[in-house]
């Protein structure tokens, strides 16, 4: 897992030397309006589609929905989905319902878009167009690189389709950011410490930082073992702070830009309650912190930071987390 | 809490029995194949949407966006939605955002349903059809009896834009099957009991069910402070069943119908981790039953299993769960 995190500044590199000819053979191949736009995966790279739901939306102006796959895969639902354009993510391409989706989304009359680190697998053979992750083989379960080549992905995929709210010197400042935050663990290390009689604990943000707050739950999770909750600044309010007590940690994910104020106004809220605060920004309060970049791509540089925090607080608890207990790579969910 | 969750079955009973005049009513009203579906709601509203994506999922063929606020709220998204239909949950129709996002729905196109408690709220107000609960005033801050009305409100449109997969009578079973299921909390309260020294706690169902374990992992975390966490299978399986640990308490919702071998297949899996299991549901196994309905109805009638548990494992650390420390009926996120 700590190798595959410190390969991440080359294969965000890699993706980015290609950004202009992905951007432009999308354009050519994706409905230029499409008409709703669905995403379709699960675990991390479900997380990766809650990134996409917001940067789409804001492309598109289209409520993005997140797909259920049971509803075509055990309650046999046709999807009627001309027009649409349909996103597809998974690492290995192999998850067998992620894949019957896509090819019933295809059959529907969406447009396919796979998002894989393997272009000869069943998920790109089945969709329209493939961006391959090109991340080399990922060994450890946890998926690290992957990830944050996905996110990278799915911003690709809005530039084509409507564009995105940051410029060319923001996209190229990506790998950089992405090592300097690999070279500096210090920080994290400390935050690491602090949870090691942790009872649970939750990690919020809001808006496009939400898919790296649900991601680095779930690593917390996949690695340390912790009970770990991933939530919507706005979802917590409305009833699970309840949990919150004196000394409970909450992992903040914030960013300057439109959720700063909610994001310090929940600080404010959660200190009051007496929780263990551990904040991830770029706010100078930040007790972990995040390398300038475009709001935008926040979510690419602070899923590190997550990644960073779940590795040591396994190591912490001698924990191996290459192989969680009971995980398998690829997932046969149907 | 108790209170309102004995007036269920009347509320229910009366939303039945206008059930034809408004189902009579949307079909007028909205399009006749919306174009897409969206759905606005937060906390336990959210979880009725999330049962609402699935069954309207079925009746349209179309994937069913849940709506992020935040796109329109804080990014100042303009949604491009003409055509399609949008449904916002909110019992009190006063949460700002709700009510924004609505708004800024109907000026994009969309024909807006309201499902709300007050017909002359905010939202009801800015929306072009209402469904009115009429469940009286609720006063406990965790949801109960609106919450269930809420579901029957997302079967009702469901039916209204397509069709629902059950008959006439399953409809009138819905409050008696409710009513059987309080009159019986032998089982229930064996189960709190059991819930005494949980560390944290695992609710997982798939497809129709998702909703109910997201509200009864809810619930218990509102409560009864409970690190409760609501997971599809299928996402389980993804990564968080990392933290299952010999005597793990995880609930599965189970149902006859579509999902049944999965769940089966999960059960085996867990016991297998050592989690101590407790079931809901009608298979023989189960360790709290549920009476017979339709498998597409079986939500609703769930949904009261675990409101019975989250009281019971509240009295049991006893917290008062009318009032969970820091909540407010109307939670006023933006």
């Amino acid at each position: 897992m700590a190798a595959e995190m410190a390969e991440q500044p080359d294969v965000l590199g890699r993706l980015l030397d290609r950004r202009r000819s992905t951007v432009r053979g999308l354009r050519r191949a994706l409905p230029t309006r499409p008409v709703g736009v669905a995403l379709v995966a699960r675990g991390s790279s479900d997380n990766a589609a809650v990134y996409g739901r917001y940067l789409l939306g804001m492309a598109t102006g289209r409520p993005v929905a997140l797909a259920a796959p049971s509803l075509v895969t055990l309650y046999g639902v046709d999807p009627r989905v001309d027009g649409w354009l349909a996103v597809a993510v998974s690492q290995s391409g192999r998850t067998p319902e992620i894949v019957d989706v896509a090819r019933r989304m295809t059959a529907g009359g969406a447009h396919v878009v796979a998002v894989t680190n393997d272009d000869t697998s069943p998920l790109a053979t089945v969709s329209h167009s493939v961006i391959h992750l090109d991340a080399g083989r990922e060994r450890a379960v946890p998926a690290t690189k992957t990830f944050t080549a996905q996110l990278l992905c799915m911003a690709l995929i809005a530039d084509a389709v409507g564009g995105v709210p940051w410029d060319t010197d923001d996209w190229d400042r990506v790998p950089h950011a992405v090592a300097d935050v690999l070279d500096d663990t210090t920080a994290v290390d400390r935050a690491a410490a602090g949870l090691d009689d942790a009872p649970g604990l939750l990690v919020t943000a809001r808006g496009l930082l939400l898919a790296t707050a649900l991601e680095a739950a779930l690593k917390l999770k996949e690695c340390a073992g912790l009970i770990a909750q991933g939530y919507s600044m706005a979802d917590l309010r409305h009833g699970p702070i309840a949990i919150v007590e004196r000394d409970f940690p909450v992992i903040v994910l914030s960013s300057r830009g439109a959720t700063a104020s909610d994001a310090a106004d929940l600080v404010d809220e959660l200190r009051d309650r007496g929780a263990r605060l551990i904040e991830i920004g770029q706010r100078d309060a930040a007790d972990i912190g995040v390398p300038p970049v475009a709001e935008g791509l926040m979510p690419v540089v602070s899923a590190v930071r997550g990644q960073q925090l779940a590795l040591a607080a396994a190591r912490r608890r001698g924990l191996d987390p290459d192989s969680p207990e009971g995980l398998s790579k690829i997932t046969p969910t149907r």
